[in-house]
């Protein structure tokens, strides 16, 4: 969910408010987040309607991750050398899972594939993300490790890859399911910058065919025989729901608690690209320490995504406030800057809870975030979030392969190419 | 899905035309049935709107059922003798899987619980029809019986038997789950009598709820640590959809098809009662000859059940034609009465072809089904599948447990009070 959204993020309208952008350091803020960060029940406030199909496509984020590469101050990590597109690592394996998920999609009924194939089809390269992630964790914390990718088949020359792979796949079905109903849910009219499923064919084929992928990819998840990682999964399909019925019946008093905020943004963004990294690690027997850290990854991985998500919603692709679409606020989504700028006035409480239907309030919101340290804080935590993900990483037990090596430092890379993108 | 639309029909409105019904033997048909019988590929033509939402609540089929006991020919079982009723033998049970539902289905948002709860706090009980079955089927195939139930916990004496409750309890959450996307797909204002719950809460709860249902299915699947049940299961879901599916993409010509029909059928009511039983078999520890026996026992009293309620929506209570709800053949759905007597009079076939948005072709279809020998075709089916279903059980490996034999009998029982009903 969490990673479709950036990676399909149009600017639907630039908003002519207040542009001031007001930068300081509220270390104490990253303070109280590192310390509760690792018990879901106190995760950092940030969110984002990642279950309401409310961005559009917007293809050069993957773009700037790629071309940034060598870019990056690589604060975390011991890694500092490293040079690898985290992307190009897997490009080869990554054609495959997408083959594999067109294959797994066709259904006896014409109709109902077209419908469960309709995102896999565009090639959009936001789907990429998760299984860059995913194969790159499945080389990370494999124990043997498999020749790297030459071409498509020499990827899946182990039974434990290719289960790792599934994994990847059932992933990617999981999420299309969500969007197919959050189509639905928001009647949103389009996705990725073309005709939503339920334009173009209809709620009830949309529900439908995010049924169907979800059945595929409970098969899927059975084959693997190992019912702790069902567990994983299924778990995350009712955080999804969990996360996006919270959003959906937040009080006013709600909106502005930072603890119904970090547990909401927790089901609705983290658990599953966390899950799915965890469910990697068990794949490939690992130890449940291991696990763990897989999973700490993907969980800060996807908070610092989400946070950075949060501020270019204000920020747009300049640094001024009011130029990006505003999509969130507009749709009365309270996100971190807001929550954090409510901190410094308690005046803006009242705004919140009054909501944003009337556009007097966005631009009073908008205002007091101006003067507030809310962006500036919410990109520190983001920066925070990423990296304990690359601490998680460098904390894996030491492996002289060079396979792993290279794919943790990809995983390394990334968490800092997240949280530097403008776009 | 089935069973909750037979339990839960309302004649919404009678139909004032054509009254007259033919009654005549057609054994042909049957014998073409039975030799098609066990394979999917070629079921029984006849099904049903199980997915639409379109029946309303009527309380006075379980009442019937209860009531009819002693009066059922046991024509194709050996065990004539049964005075048992197979609903008060797991009344207990039943009352313990109903509340673990409720349990189950608690969520850490109240709103999402309170949708989730929906149905099962309704107490309706066209709900109970499958757990019974189920529960039956579990003491029917069980190797080693526990004590019959005699009150809240004793029946759960046995982590088998607990294992088997599951999957009563997970059919269930399946069965609403796919009853409250069905809300959505069709905009169903009602359900079972009172108000739906996309009407009372919107659909996007409703969305929302059924994906929630479904996610814990899936978590107390995974829990049972069988990963071949919970392919079963998996399969359970993608058959409905396909099924719901293929029925709303039908082409005209799709629509007489027997063949097209008879899939359709198994996908969208007899896939969940017939696997399910399946799976409680395979739960036993039984051979996979005995689960099969098992599958074969709920395809066939679902197909039994679907066939009569095509007939009952034509006749309701009474015997007279036109006096059901007509509530298929106005939605356009073509039932196994309609298929039949397209085979007496091709001439109907436009008429089918054209759709039924036309009050006139109603009245004409109904006019030429009058005619024919559709009616008495379907029930004769009906009874071939039921007497089909009882086989099924008389084919179990002899057991002199009286537990084991009350269960049968009472399973036998179902089959033939299914098919005697008039309403």
């Amino acid at each position: 969910m969490l990673f479709s959204r950036g990676f399909s993020r149009i600017p639907r309208s630039s908003f002519n408010g207040l542009r001031r952008l007001f930068l300081s350091s509220q270390l104490e803020y990253c303070a109280y987040h590192f310390i509760h960060t690792n018990n879901p029940k106190f995760l950092p406030h940030s969110t984002h309607m990642v279950l309401s199909g409310r961005h559009d496509f917007f293809p050069g984020f993957l773009a700037s991750l790629h071309g940034s590469r060598h870019q990056i101050h690589q604060q975390s990590s011991s890694i500092v050398e490293d040079q690898h597109d985290p992307f190009s690592l897997v490009a080869d394996e990554l054609s495959l899972v997408a083959d594999r998920l067109r294959s797994m999609v066709i259904a006896e009924v014409p109709k109902l594939a077209s419908a469960a194939e309709y995102f896999f089809k565009m090639g959009v390269e936001g789907k990429r993300f998760r299984p860059t992630v995913l194969l790159l964790m499945s080389t990370a914390v494999n124990l043997s490790v498999p020749e790297p990718p030459k071409g498509l088949g020499d990827s899946v020359t182990t039974e434990m890859r290719n289960r790792q792979q599934s994994i990847a796949e059932i992933t990617e079905m999981i999420h299309v399911a969500s969007l197919l109903h959050d189509d639905v849910l928001d009647d949103a009219d389009t996705r990725r910058g073309i005709g939503s499923l339920n334009f173009v064919m209809g709620n009830k084929l949309a529900v439908l065919a995010g049924d169907f992928l979800l059945s595929r990819a409970c098969v899927a998840l059975a084959s693997l025989k190992n019912t702790e990682v069902v567990s994983l999964l299924a778990t995350v399909v009712e955080h999804l729901v969990t996360g996006e019925t919270m959003q959906m019946t937040t009080s006013s008093g709600q909106r502005c608690s930072m603890e119904y905020y970090m547990q909401k943004t927790y089901y609705k963004t983290a658990s599953l690209i966390s899950n799915s990294c965890k469910a990697i690690a068990l794949l490939a027997g690992q130890t449940e320490e291991v696990a763990t850290l897989a999973y700490e990854y993907g969980k800060n991985l996807g908070l610092a995504y989400q946070l950075i998500d949060d501020v270019l919603d204000f920020t747009g692709t300049s640094a001024s406030l009011g130029k990006g679409s505003l999509s969130d606020i507009r749709h009365g989504i309270v996100t971190a800057p807001i929550l954090f700028a409510i901190e410094e006035f308690p005046q803006l409480r009242a705004v919140v809870e009054q909501g944003f239907d009337n556009p007097t309030n966005v631009d009073l919101a908008l205002e007091y975030l101006g003067r507030s340290h809310g962006i500036q804080k919410t990109k520190e935590l983001a920066m925070k979030h990423a990296n304990l993900a690359a601490e998680a990483i460098d904390s894996l037990p030491e492996n002289d392969d060079e396979d792993v090596k290279r794919s943790r430092r990809a995983l390394v890379d990334l968490t800092q190419r997240v949280v530097k993108r403008t776009k």
